[in-house]
């Protein structure tokens, strides 16, 4: 399978201005790891049409999956429908399956605020997912999730089979040495294995170990190697332990 | 004093990844609030020279203060001093007061690993702060600070002095209404109130309120007009408690 590639855009004002902090994008990046695709941005914009649109258009061309989070409930301020459908050219339309589904579940008037949660930007597809209630609007590479936590990760998690890539295998060293003392050993793994993800992450204050080191690859083998070569570079003296 | 507006790039691989939860732009979001700062846009990028330099380049432009957070260490992956440079059209120059300091610093042989930590952008300042071991290094107007949190924080605290510009004033009303039932009241007083910074944050399944609205503004008394008028089209049956 050719790799796959995303990106997330998060929209909303309460992330910027720091009522919120933001917690959809750390679990999408898990979860788009874990799935063994390549998450290469992360943006958060405010709840601007115009803002939101510029930024669809780039990831929409860039990308192979986009992911949008908030912006998407019936006030003022929900402005990523019209956002969306301005970065690909597009109209907003009333989505009749969505419409009809409102009208259902609303037991009194239905009023305009209801009526805008079944706006889509025109074309847009209805992904029903087993035990998730409102069902996901994607358009194009772009899958459109809510800024509430809890629907945003039931949403996601259920689309998660439709983007199953090859897993990236993933083994760790720690080390008691600093990251000056090891640099010279993880230039030489990255000149030898030069398609390697290799990172090293220190940690201050830490009684155990100084620095993190993540060695990783598509190629389980290829990974393997490293992590043999880098050990053996580091010496048994710097190594705290593997996993 | 001129509205300030800011943009914050986070360099990391380990963040895009999943590995590592980002902390420093929730950090600096709330602190830049708390100074009065417009918070514009957050970018997560790789550790890719061409990348950071580009996003640098368009915040460099488009923002009057840009921070960056990540990458700035001895390792192969610390590609911040190169990529910013890159986007400002400059070189990366050896500072010699940095690296006096870190002669004086390191007890034993000083490596190359070590005097990449005095590699910055031509042209580039270094602030002292009290308290703050290692000097932050601005150039044009990018701050330049490091992944680690703790270091961030205490460096991003310090210079908050010299950013600080007219505070937000905020107040707050609880409803016990969903979003679909307050909207038109919530419509009603951006109309009127056109410069207002409105938020509505639906909590799911919390027994107190269903949904937290923020009134905000630079203008007190402007605030406090629209938070009185928003408060009668609500009805005293819709509101929860105030703050």
């Amino acid at each position: 399978m050719a790799e796959r590639t995303a990106g997330i855009i998060v929209i909303g004002n309460e992330i910027l201005s720091g009522k919120v902090t933001d917690a959809n994008s750390p679990f999408m990046a898990e979860g788009l790891r874990a799935a063994g695709v390549e998450l290469r941005r992360i943006v958060t914009i405010p709840d601007e049409v115009d803002l939101i649109a510029q930024a669809v258009r780039s990831f929409h061309e860039s990308y192979d999956l986009v992911f949008t989070s908030g912006g998407v409930g019936p006030t003022h301020d929900d402005v990523t429908m019209e956002g969306i459908a301005g970065g690909l050219d597009r109209k907003v339309v009333v989505d009749p399956a969505l419409e009809a589904g409102i009208r259902r579940h609303i037991k009194g008037e239905v009023n305009a605020a209801h009526l805008k949660m079944a706006e889509v930007p025109e074309g847009a597809v209805l992904i029903h997912d087993e035990g998730v209630g409102f069902p996901t609007i994607q358009v194009e590479n772009i899958y459109i999730l809510p800024g509430i936590p809890e629907i945003l990760r039931k949403k996601f998690d259920a689309l998660r089979v439709r983007f199953q890539a090859d897993p990236y295998h993933l083994k760790i060293i720690y080390t008691r040495w600093n990251e000056s003392e090891i640099a010279g050993a993880l230039n030489q793994t990255m000149s030898e294995f030069p398609e390697l993800l290799l990172g090293s992450y220190p940690k201050i204050d830490n009684p155990e170990y100084r620095v993190k080191l993540t060695v990783e690859s598509k190629d389980e083998a290829y990974a393997k190697r490293a992590f043999d070569r880098l050990l053996a570079l580091l010496t048994e003296a710097a190594v705290v332990r593997t996993e």
